[in-house]
């Protein structure tokens, strides 16, 4: 083994945290946020140690912030991300030569020693430093060192080599040659807000016809806005909105042979009108789509691109790129398969084409054509059938020209495999809550996702429902599983959304039983949907919309804890803040048949109240107050009226007049 | 962000384990060990991946292979590591193409689909690989791929298809091409048994004069070897054997003045008759210490040798290397302190030192030179107060040409510090057992040792007592508790020693109260020691080694696992060879002063054994045999007679006559 460069670096760093697959991926944050790190740093023998955390944006020079010790070796320090895009950040550490000497000195006067020979050791120290010392505080040290060095007899000296203002000036010009560097610089993906606090609303364009039967468009579209900006929605996410193929087109209910009239699957991409960057002309054009675009973004709400990479038969990259596509034996290009299933209305594209590279630069295009268009959000239709290097190298390609652009990952997949596109640079992430319905279900899956190494690169989205997904509970369970559903997404996920207007209609026929395709599905076919119809679930969608945007705690899911209840029905979690100025507690009943009661265990100091104060819950939904006091509450929810409370804490304030309050 | 090199490549590889600060440091085992490797390895899609492990002895051609899988993108495979030295490790993984097909192939058939078209592209994929197949092979593989591109029509050539044989010859020739190599290869340091299984006896040869007041010498020490081996020790740890230094020599009971006669500290290293390369002249000549090393071999003992970085004030290297040395501001040499204390006898070595390379080599030096008389087994003493990049790159150095040399860690100090110089290379290290009393804190800190990641790379060394700590339980619990630490030293650790005599005699005194000092300590003094004492522990200590030797089982730490008792004061716990033959159950009465009984709840399944068959214990301590069944049990323990059983798990064996037995 060759000796190091320099043997003279005594300082050990390791135990970064967070830190993923060994600085391989970077952690992600949203502007704003302080980003809180750890490490292990320590010396070999007795002497103090001083350690940095050095971090930069993105060719900028790194700026530098001490560590705080934790005990047992462990140190943070936190930095805060002001603007999106990349960060990196970084750990040294050296020796505190002037500090150990100081704290030396402090533990030989209390035993009374003589230290007259130690004060003018102190000296050299100072005058090294003075050297690299700038202006003011170059001339202020060397007076000191000249003090220590030649006064080391006085009695004042001791007062001189323990100035608090002395140390705070040396501790300006630290030396930087024995530095130990952390052997990787990590990075940091900043992101605008809405990658962690977003509410989405899927909706076909062409089911937006106000004339029964007639195609519906994208000036049909705008006419809805109004409907999801009122249940308080920030993203509208439109299905494939590209020409549809005409070979081996579905018919209704994804038959294998479509009638005349038959508008087939949106996602069964290309025809002979064109493909990726092509809009389906009974839709509108391209002004129309940017025109909806600009009219959502009036109503406060983002359009979200659905990035479908298959193609119909029709597509024209069929002809002029065959070499993109598999082929079989007879020389014909390989459809879709999962044996024995097979999906002859789409053709994969091939990664391991020999043209890979051609193919990837087409792929970014279509991205770059939207963004182009205005379009900053794209939720892509099942990533893990592509290859893992191409979504690195594309949305580090695509956000390093545009930082706003965020990609939500429609994997519903293994976990690893998911956790893996997270990784690679996929903002936010369909989850497995779609299943969780029991109390042991959601509190294990919720654990994983939000206090596991998870939470720093996978950001989940909750779906109670997907044009693909009619869940079972959603099946059987009636209006309160709705709900129970709905506050459950709403609350525990910071990001979610809902299909509509299927969901907030209580559409819950399966196509067939035990399955979870819808009857009559949309994906399929055009629907008319009657949106002010009284069983509508509006109502309820706009106070949890409402609640998320009016409370702090409800955009962030790190503070997120279960506290215990002694009834197996009622789930209870309460979130907190950053700044731990807004707190909501959560119960949701989730017998969608039965009124459930039981007494919730709070934690207290999760919440932040007193156990001697009363403390006052305000039901966002119901807008009802309650008193309670100390961790023993008793609850009782219905699933006839809303099965939850989603209750804001409020700690009594005592005034001057001793006039209590609530905030 | 540059695209890869080959894009097609669809496999990730991640989460290796065991992998230490992302390989940063190799994992530790032993000639003969199985090596266990698991890791995520996934593709996209829902293409079958094949992955490999591949491993290889330093300088030699890596082998591969197949890793299994354990279910959800989890894979696993061992290798076995059959010499000393270094061995490396890493992982590839692809699409596996062939699997893939054959596995869909079964799919299509099983659904009675046609097949003629898949049969014929299967030909295609084994015409591939019959290119680059060798010999036999090659010419069965384009006959099989002739058949199956000409003769897909025919009913037999399905079965042709799927031939186990057709498969196995393609593995044969895995496609590389596109393989992904985990980003690392990983290390592995293969040490001889010792470095696991070791029993130490520590000993000072200058107290084993059999003349009362005479300086001990080799030669006596040579006539302490059948004493020491028929404990049955297998190694013998002298502390320093270097001259002592006469300037600030601490006289007895650590007197900062030395009388007349008094032999000064061992640890007090160098004086004009030479350093740390050379030998106390009252201890004998080089030649001398070759002869007892020699016949200790004989006994079946092998020689540590203490190693202390430290110097004397009369050390020949503080005139020879004074730069070796930190100055104080007068320019004399800083002598060790921990402010307030003051250490006047010893220099530490300055690891900042300009010269701090050629302090290095002179370092690695003295080790060599010991190597060249035969030691190969080193106790450093305070490891931890020398550089740690210096002991990285001295134990690489050492190891490198010397494979079988074995470095135990004596550092006292903080976790992380423990742990960090274990990565660096020390083959085993002193813990906080001595520390470790009562049945959690037993309990917390084996399973941090041997159930977190700390296993792969730290071997404990349990030690009751050191001549430098009596603990407060020897002081003050009596004889039960020399008893109970040594069964529990030498049960729970594979490597365990003690200090002797003072351990066997039952000393407990220490120099002042609330101190772990001994009274009239061996560390300044010559001692006289009464071996053949009525009250000696020998018998006891005997039976314990030699329950060590017998017992796989107790030459291992990972399978060890506590079970429950019902009594706090009894701990229970059981340990199983790797190949799973030899089980040993312990139970140990803490309590010093009282019979303790109680039940104890034995996890049966952790022991192999069938809750409906009894089974026998043979407590190798007592030479008793108790029959027990299911898995609770009574058990007590008196610490008047022995405080432990320490017993053999004895399956029955049943015989074709229906005479039992238990094995």
């Amino acid at each position: 083994m060759t000796k190091p460069v320099d043997g003279r670096k005594r300082v050990v760093i390791e135990g970064v945290d967070p830190e993923i697959d060994a600085g391989r991926f970077p952690i992600k944050r949203i502007v704003g946020d302080s980003v809180r790190i750890e490490a292990n740093v320590f010396g070999d023998g007795h002497d103090r140690v001083v350690c940095y955390l050095l971090f930069r944006r993105k060719d900028e020079a790194p700026l530098r912030v001490k560590m705080e010790s934790l005990g047992n070796d462990r140190w943070q320090a936190s930095f805060r991300v002001n603007r999106q895009g990349e960060y990196f950040y970084a750990i040294v550490g050296s020796v505190d030569h002037f500090g150990t000497w100081r704290s030396d000195l402090m533990k030989r006067l209390e035993a009374g020693q003589d230290v007259a020979l130690e004060l003018q050791t102190g000296g050299i120290l100072v005058e090294q430093v003075a050297k690299r010392a700038k202006g003011e505080d170059a001339i202020q040290l060397s007076e000191w060192a000249r003090i220590l060095r030649t006064k080391s007899g006085d009695e004042d000296t001791k007062v001189v080599a323990l100035d608090a203002k002395l140390a705070a000036t040396m501790e300006r010009y630290p030396d930087t040659d024995l530095e130990t560097k952390y052997e990787r610089e990590l990075r940091v993906v900043v992101d605008r807000n809405k990658a962690r606090f977003s509410s989405w609303y899927e909706m076909f364009p062409r089911s937006c016809s106000a004339i029964p039967g007639k195609h519906g468009t994208f000036q049909d579209a705008e006419a809805r806005l109004e409907y999801v900006a009122g249940m308080g929605f920030d993203v509208l996410y439109l299905p494939p909105i590209h020409p549809i193929g005409q070979s081996f087109r579905k018919g209704k209910n994804n038959s294998v042979t479509a009638e005349t009239g038959d508008v087939g699957s949106p996602w069964a991409i290309g025809s002979h009108l064109g493909g990726h960057t092509s809009i389906h002309p009974e839709l509108g054009t391209l002004d129309d789509f940017k025109r909806l675009e600009a009219r959502a973004k009036d109503f406060g709400l983002e359009m979200a691109m659905d990035i479908a990479f298959q193609c119909s038969p029709d597509h024209p990259w069929v002809k002029e790129h065959p070499s993109w596509f598999k082929h079989r034996a007879d020389g014909s290009i390989q459809y879709a398969e999962n044996p024995p299933k097979k999906y002859q209305d789409i053709y994969p594209l091939d990664f391991e084409s020999e043209d890979w590279s051609e193919l990837w630069d087409a792929l970014k295009g279509v991205f770059v054509f939207w963004i182009e268009q205005g379009v900053r959000i794209f939720r892509v239709d099942n990533p893990h059938t592509k290859a893992f290097l191409f979504w690195e190298w594309a949305i580090a390609e695509i956000k390093r020209d545009h930082e706003d652009v965020l990609f939500l990952a429609e994997a519903f997949t293994r976990p690893r495999v998911m956790e893996r596109l997270a990784k690679l640079g996929f903002s936010q992430s369909y989850t497995y809550f779609t299943w969780r319905n029991t109390k042991p279900e959601i509190t294990e899956y919720l654990e994983q996702l939000m206090r596991t190494e998870i939470k720093e690169y996978f950001r989940p989205n909750f779906w109670p429902n997907t044009p693909d997904i009619l869940p079972e509970s959603l099946q059987i369970d009636g209006k309160a599983a709705f709900v129970s559903r709905l506050v459950l997404a709403g609350t525990l996920g910071t990001n979610y959304g809902i299909y509509g207007p299927a969901f907030e209609l209580l559409e819950n026929v399966p196509a067939k039983p035990g399955g979870e395709e819808y009857l009559n599905s949309e994906k399929y076919e055009l629907k008319q949907w009657d949106i002010v119809a009284q069983r509508s679930l509006t109502a309820v969608i706009r106070l949890v919309n409402q609640a998320r945007r009016e409370n702090a705690a409800l955009q962030m899911n790190h503070e997120l804890f279960f506290h215990t209840t002694d009834n197996p029905y009622l789930i209870c979690y309460s979130k907190r803040s950053a700044e731990g100025d807004n707190t909501v507690l959560v119960v949701v009943n989730l017998d969608p048949f039965h009124v459930q009661a039981g007494w919730v265990e709070l934690d207290l100091n999760r919440l932040g109240l007193n156990p001697r104060e009363p403390f006052q819950l305000h039901d966002q939904l119901a807008d009802k107050r309650y008193l309670w006091q100390g961790s023993r509450n008793y609850v009782e929810l219905s699933p006839f009226e809303i099965p939850a409370h989603v209750m804001r804490v409020m700690r009594r304030v005592r005034t001057e007049k001793d006039f209590d309050y609530y905030l």
